[in-house]
């Protein structure tokens, strides 16, 4: 029988064994929302890096960039981490190198896994129509915010776990099924239930509430997003 | 403005800044309700140390030891780490050298707080008025399961996050607003809840569900555990 395990930090990912796993990241504000707009909108791939460093050096090769740090764009660099940005038909066919605070580091830590998808609400059907396909067991991690914990990734994880669990996979940790009571809470308004909760109160300091409402929007597109060699395409659409 | 954070595993306790900070440390299952119990039935104190050599040269030194690993109680020492097993009257005035998978390498971690207090369920009325009484911030620490969350923890960490946030505390992170939410669906019947959970399914399987229904209990004790020079003694109760 497979399994669903849910990781609530990178910092916790050491716990958990992702050989022969398919791992899901999310980074639902706003990282994996962001790569999902982008492939959704003809952006050919994406290299997440870890450091400003490496984004910068692949600008240099010609890569269209993306930083954000602390939920700001970074100076210096083509595109911050709003995914409205990503619907600039000038992309189309693109490779973007990616840096964000988490969402990127969360990819770079999952390398061990036997395949690596990038999940957000925005695609959150293809994602699990897509895991109930394949007969690996699942961990979805979530990015959190410099190493704790947030509600909107773990709200992710617990609708992935919820529609996995109700296809007969086992839940392995606890914390897949808090993630899954939380999003059974959350689930009738998102954008009210994460309003109340003090990540997303800090991030609507920043300026950025369409975006927020952007990235809470249930399956906007079908893709798949997927690392291939280092970068992530989108994957063929599999009929389950 | 007072603050309340919740740790979700000692594994993240590095992300926290303890310093003047009161640390409350909970392994619902079962040894910090194990120690609350003990200094109830009028055990002198509790020495919690992190290893099995550390606890078996402490029973060299002729103090009563306890240890368990994995669910179940080591060999060659006096108790193993359920509750009951401390309303042992030859216990009285004794002091008891522990280690436990979880609970006793929280405490270890949690060296660098203001003042490290004891909490289970057993006593959750009595800590949180010392907190109430106090004017510190308040971080919970949930010892979880080998590294992983773990739900029992969590709701306990809820259940004095909602007094706390109810009394005015600030909530620092969505950890905390998680265990609160989790908390609030679970408080009409622990036990029920607890049931559908991973780990506490697992812990069924160990034959100790005297044990743990003993362990939801709530408000059996009065007493607030307090490590001060590394003991654990009842701190004298505080009317706020």
């Amino acid at each position: 029988m497979r399994k669903v395990e849910v990781c609530l930090s990178p910092e916790l990912i050491h716990l958990f064994d992702l050989k022969g796993k398919i791992v899901v990241v999310t980074d639902i504000l706003r990282a994996t929302s962001c790569m999902t707009t982008a492939l959704a909108h003809g952006v050919k791939s994406i290299i997440p890096v870890a450091s400003l460093d490496e984004c910068r050096a692949l600008g240099k090769q010609g890569y269209v960039t993306a930083a954000e740090r602390d939920g700001k764009k970074e100076e210096g660099f083509d595109l911050g981490n709003s995914p409205l940005s990503y619907m600039d038909p000038t992309l189309i066919g693109k490779t973007v190198a990616v840096t964000t605070t988490n969402g990127t580091q969360a990819i770079v830590k999952s390398a061990a896994a036997h395949e690596i998808l990038i999940g957000s609400f925005l695609n959150l059907d293809a994602i699990c129509n897509y895991l109930l396909s394949q007969f690996q067991d699942v961990v979805i991690v979530c990015s959190g915010w410099k190493g704790h914990s947030n509600m909107e990734d773990t709200l992710f994880a617990g609708a992935v776990g919820v529609v996995l669990r109700n296809n007969g996979y086992l839940s392995q940790q606890d914390s897949t099924d808090m993630a899954i009571y939380l999003y059974i809470l959350a689930e009738k308004n998102l954008e009210a239930f994460l309003a109340n909760c003090s990540h997303a109160r800090r991030l609507q300091n920043l300026d950025i509430t369409d975006d927020i409402a952007f990235c809470l929007t249930l399956n906007k597109y079908d893709v798949v997003p997927v690392m291939e060699n280092g970068k992530l395409v989108s994957k063929q659409k599999v009929v389950v």
